[in-house]
């Protein structure tokens, strides 16, 4: 398996940032301008509409969906269901973001809703979303995390709805019910500042544009974006590099965020591949 | 009073960077990303939510609310109210930042209706918003205070309503309709970016979180937030201090903004009581 | 013409500057929050609202009226069609950013009808998007071009509603219909970012504030913010100037576009003629 996710990296990068394929999203308003600017640092084309009368249009020409609910209201989950059936119709992976499940009533039964209409690829989520989806307990404070176990709550939810999980945190993993890995890339900076989840979402649906694989293409997004955060924050050893290639210790959680986006751009395949610490667990 | 503010600080910030409280948000899209990352500068948790359907289940998790009615609709007003109510009757504090009261009808009487239907602990607003809610004369160019002045602004307001006002500007003055400070802090700069004025609310509401006297919260949320703003513009005095520690002067209005949310994060209660210039002036 | 681009750069952005124009948007929500920055850095005043109960009244205080609609929905088409009629009344010149006209048929016919109903002083796109309104063929793949004919696409566009065509690319064209000029200002880094076009047509509404002929300032408008570009590329020669006044290669996108909000915010009217590559093509 993390031969599968090296190849990605190795191989699917490249082939995005030459396709350049369009990552349709219908997500919250607070993470809008940094979700769109990530897919572009990655290498793919955002495009952000939730209008009824154009999902259906829209999701077709894309080659991935993302459908994050943070900001949600009943219309935007119409339009969100709507949109992934579009997809679903033509073979266009749909990615789901489920911000804040458990949280509150409408919440969760929206990203129950979704995940019962739509066929969906993959479920990035923290481990308290996760669970709760997967039908377990968990506590949910707002929109972050405070309980459940990551490995457990990604098992069970993959298994639940027939997907492939990714569940973020200070470790990853990414399940498809049967196999397993844990993702340790990543850095503390990332959740000093909103909406890298979002990010990380839009990220796996770049790379779930180009690779079928779903669970390699999770997990390799996964890596590289982990990967960037720790560039990002000067915890690359550069130093046989020029001065040019190493990265500053960030003063604060902006200055974090610039260099994060610039990380991301400047990550190519190769380099992606040497710094990913991918690893089976099941 | 200055020295409740002085105590806030010392004590307040470090108990909310512990507690992480939920800041929940009902605000303009137009800084919704930008007030999100600020509340995790200051020490607490972000959380955006306006669909009826949860705006009362989400007040009622939280450490504040805060309005902002910058891109108003009606439906946005109607939640607005409806999380207000909500966090009335369990004892969230309530902050409201009337953007651009006095520029539009809409604008002043949907201010008018929540300060009317709901039990707000504080406006924060610039001196013509404020002069407007007060009832006294004042232009409103757009979203930008034109003129007014703060002081009698201010404590017309507290009055008015029975409330903390939070009057911004190049000086800023907080009033119970009693008692009033005035905050030297605060840099220019802060006037050449967008949301500076929702970025005060938003840290107004999270010292509100972890202090009851919202008085002295308010103020300790200015002076805490002017001072980081002297810091990033590089006039804070740092010579005695190590290099790292020395901000360097911005070359324009976006490296300040990046030094800006740097120096939100990495200023303590300690060093911002020490840099804090507030006093009675009635 | 070119002549009177550089007479708008002297004399009319030192006037923007100390008049400071509201500048009334109603756009999308990926890049409110930049387009709001880039008018604050640019010398005007932003304001979004898009409220039907308050739109005209905001529109008849503002000095320019910009319409994107890049998130649109029917409901927000028909709010910027009240807003430009009342821009119309009161003699605001209304631009507009038809993002993704041709991707989907209610971004073609949001912008038909727009046309139709309002009148336009300038519409900023891309080549593909006005070759679509122009009623040339062309493709549109989600909101970036990979199509058309810009020059020929910004005449066509401009004779047939009767307005200036401001049609960006790796080379700008603006045209009346009559008369032409190309702008090579400009640089690669703009194309990584979100929302680069959003800003070009927000900077057009800031100088359609101060200057009469909406051809002179579209293509000042282009030239200045193409010319701020260059500077935030580290592309300008500023050997024989102070070390202060010279500018990084950016690192990636994120520095890229710190630098480019700082590069507007520090040029003034004289350096932007001296920078200006506009020259007459028909």
């Amino acid at each position: 398996m993390p031969d599968a996710v090296i190849r990605c990296l190795q191989e699917k990068l490249n082939l995005m940032r030459e396709r350049r394929p369009l990552i349709h999203h219908l997500t919250n308003f607070v993470t809008m301008n940094d979700c769109a600017n990530m897919v572009l640092a990655t290498g793919a084309s955002p495009v952000m509409a939730h209008a009824p009368e154009e999902v259906a249009e829209m999701a077709a020409l894309s080659g991935a969906l993302v459908l994050n609910i943070g900001t949600l209201t009943l219309p935007w989950i119409d339009a969100m269901v709507m949109a992934g059936k579009a997809a679903n119709k033509v073979g266009v992976p749909v990615i789901v973001d489920p911000v804040g499940a458990g949280a509150t009533k409408l919440r969760t039964e929206s990203c129950l809703r979704i995940l019962d209409e739509v066929k969906v690829a993959v479920v990035r989520a923290n481990a308290a979303e996760a669970a709760v989806l997967a039908g377990q307990a968990g506590e949910v404070k707002g929109v972050d995390a405070v309980s459940g176990d990551a490995l457990s709550a990604a098992q069970a939810l993959a298994r639940r709805f027939g997907l492939v999980a990714a569940v973020t945190g200070v470790i990853d993993y990414v399940s498809d019910g049967q196999k397993t890995v844990k993702i340790e890339n990543g850095d503390a900076w990332m959740g000093r500042l909103t909406g890298t989840g979002c990010m990380a979402s839009s990220v796996t649906g770049c790379f779930c544009a180009v690779e079928e694989d779903f669970f390699a293409a999770s997990a390799a997004a996964l890596a590289y974006y982990g990967a960037a955060g720790e560039i990002a924050s000067g915890r690359v050893d550069f130093s046989q590099k020029s001065e040019a290639e190493r990265w500053p210790v960030p003063r604060g959680p902006m200055s974090f965020k610039t260099a994060f986006f610039d990380a991301v751009y400047t990550l190519d395949g190769r380099r992606a591949a040497e710094l990913t610490r991918v690893s089976r667990v099941s």
